[in-house]
């Protein structure tokens, strides 16, 4: 049998591994920022319905250009912005790792070099990586913060084709300043992608209020998060139309499944509840800072549906006994910066409940 | 307003254009190999009944391995060829434009080189280009056959990296024999791909017979055509446990949602029923290949569920007339090699049987 070192893959993935956390089952998982409300029935009666009139169509290749959904996310990204947009300054792929990809695919690639602020989403470089863009991780401020002044020197010495700014930042919750995004823009050679995954759950202005006046900003979100659709990979982005245009240079001909459209589009029409849930979110957020603050820990100051917490000496077998206790949070602390920490998101409250239950005893 | 030309996108995508066919509403739609027939009333019921489970965990991401999926691809492929699959030996991903993507991205990328044979499906030099990968096209006889002595030399001319073989091969339609794929194999220095996206409409054996003697060999599928699944995109492969695990290693983590993996084996499960599809489509075809002979045209020998016909002086002057009739042929004309021709797919007989009265009219 052939194994995979005897395959001519590529050298600069020897060696490597799959990125991806560990799956368990039969766990309370708040390892990977997911909403931990379900659908409602009401929403997955509406889609049910929806797919009795669109499976009888499946036969055909979806709308390439996914019209209804890039007008039912302007409306919705507009009226949460106040920032009036149109469908064709909005890109949608499967999840916003393809979305980032595709930016990459367009504007970095061999030979360009893309900046991102670290520690942060650990994608960023992957993606960098996979499209043969050169990666340059610049430490953020030992709280985790990104002044202006540390991100526009780092741009000024590396001149990089596109900067990643995750705001809130993944894995910290720390938030930039639109100030500093908007001194990141004026300094930046190229493009600038401010990573909003998780901006629903953050008290702050989104940068697409930015949009109007920098013409290489580009703004990505998911649905993953606050709309509860991990499970159906929507991400998208708000940039100029020019910007669209260059993606769709890049994009593989039909990338979004009919399903995938009217799944997002399902959940869009009911905004309203979705974003209850976000509310719900935010509240047991906050009780895990609180509640964790009280057993004498450190919680890094968080905007997003997620919380870094510590420090431990050995996360690992923190890590361990968490989940010895029936509770999966996410092993951050290899990553740079990131010594001593872990990561936990926000459950329903009986998870929250149970988390920090067993992150007593694990204390003890 | 910022133009697309005023952007810093890279240097080898400027003045390109997006890649599609025109997409026409109210016309008989015979221009991108679909599968005429819609997704039965039971199927859809299926699916409805699956999703209204499904739909509830849709907050979660998906099973990032497909192991269900690919575990039912494996079923159904090992049934159709002969040959004992097992999960480990089937990747799945969105269409398998992303499979070959996947594929380029571990084994091609910048400074390396793939090969194919034109005129063949057009995204495979436009994949080539979005991974880095320098594309070699070397061309078909006149005939638009690949004998092996033709390959071999090609591959011992250039070295490829990575060889792509279509069989049926689009736009032409033309099998090429085993014995020809295992001699590409014996001469390729590295990875062979055999694109089978229309093998359920030929007569003679698969590829996948060729996997045990041939450890760089891969074998790419879709559902978009015999599984009459072209709206859900859902593209696979077949080879070896150890490729599989080099395309894990640049896949999007959890690029393949839940409703994409669920669809896919509902329609895995009613096999039987599609695959009667795919009789009824060769039957339709094969009525087309006697009637636009009979018209005096010329079609080049197919196994798939399209064919090449011809030659037009003008191609898009007829492709036009047609469409006023209100049939929407592909006009792939400029293509290497094509030009004169014309490509049309099988529709249901009265789809087949409007198509040949535009094209008699046209003719007269």
């Amino acid at each position: 049998m052939t194994g995979l070192d005897e395959l001519p893959v590529r050298d600069d993935l020897r060696g490597k591994t799959p990125y991806g956390a560990p799956q368990v089952q039969d766990v309370i998982q708040l390892n990977v920022n997911e909403n931990p409300y379900a659908p409602s029935a009401a929403l997955v009666a509406d889609l049910q319905r929806a797919v009795g009139q669109a499976g009888l169509t499946l036969n055909r290749y979806p709308d390439r250009e996914a019209v209804h959904l890039r007008t039912s996310l302007a409306s919705y990204l507009g009226d949460r912005t106040g920032v009036a947009l149109s469908s064709d300054q909005v890109w949608a792929a499967n999840g916003s790792n393809e979305v980032l990809q595709q930016v990459l695919q367009a504007f970095g690639g061999p030979g360009r070099t893309a900046l991102g602020f670290e520690p942060s989403y650990s994608m960023h470089p992957i993606l960098a990586a996979g499209t043969g863009t050169r990666w340059v991780g610049v430490p953020r401020q030992p709280d985790f913060t990104l002044p202006a002044e540390l991100a526009v020197a780092a741009i000024e010495q590396h001149a990089p084709d596109v900067v990643f700014v995750t705001s809130p930042n993944n894995p910290t919750g720390t938030v930039t300043s639109l100030e500093a995004i908007a001194a990141i823009c004026a300094a930046a050679p190229g493009m600038v992608v401010v990573d909003e995954a998780y901006a629903e759950f953050a008290a702050g202005p989104s940068a697409v209020t930015l949009l109007a006046s920098h013409p290489r900003l580009l703004v990505s979100r998911t649905m993953s998060k606050a709309f509860a659709l991990a499970g159906a990979r929507v991400g998208y982005l708000a940039a100029s139309p020019a910007v669209v245009d260059a993606l769709r240079l890049v994009r593989l001909p039909y990338h979004l499944s009919a399903l995938t459209q009217l799944v997002a589009r399902i959940a869009l029409a009911r905004t309203h509840e979705l974003l209850a849930t976000v509310e719900l979110v935010k509240q047991q957020r906050d009780r895990m800072v609180r509640e964790i603050e009280g057993l004498g820990l450190t919680v890094v100051p968080t905007d997003a549906n997620f919380l870094l917490f510590g420090p431990f000496a050995d996360p690992p077998v923190t890590w361990q006994r968490l989940l010895d206790r029936g509770v999966l949070v996410r092993d951050v602390s290899s990553g740079p910066g990131l010594a001593g920490w872990l990561r936990v998101n926000a459950g329903t409250e009986p998870e929250t409940t149970a988390f920090l239950s067993a992150l007593e005893e694990v204390m003890q």
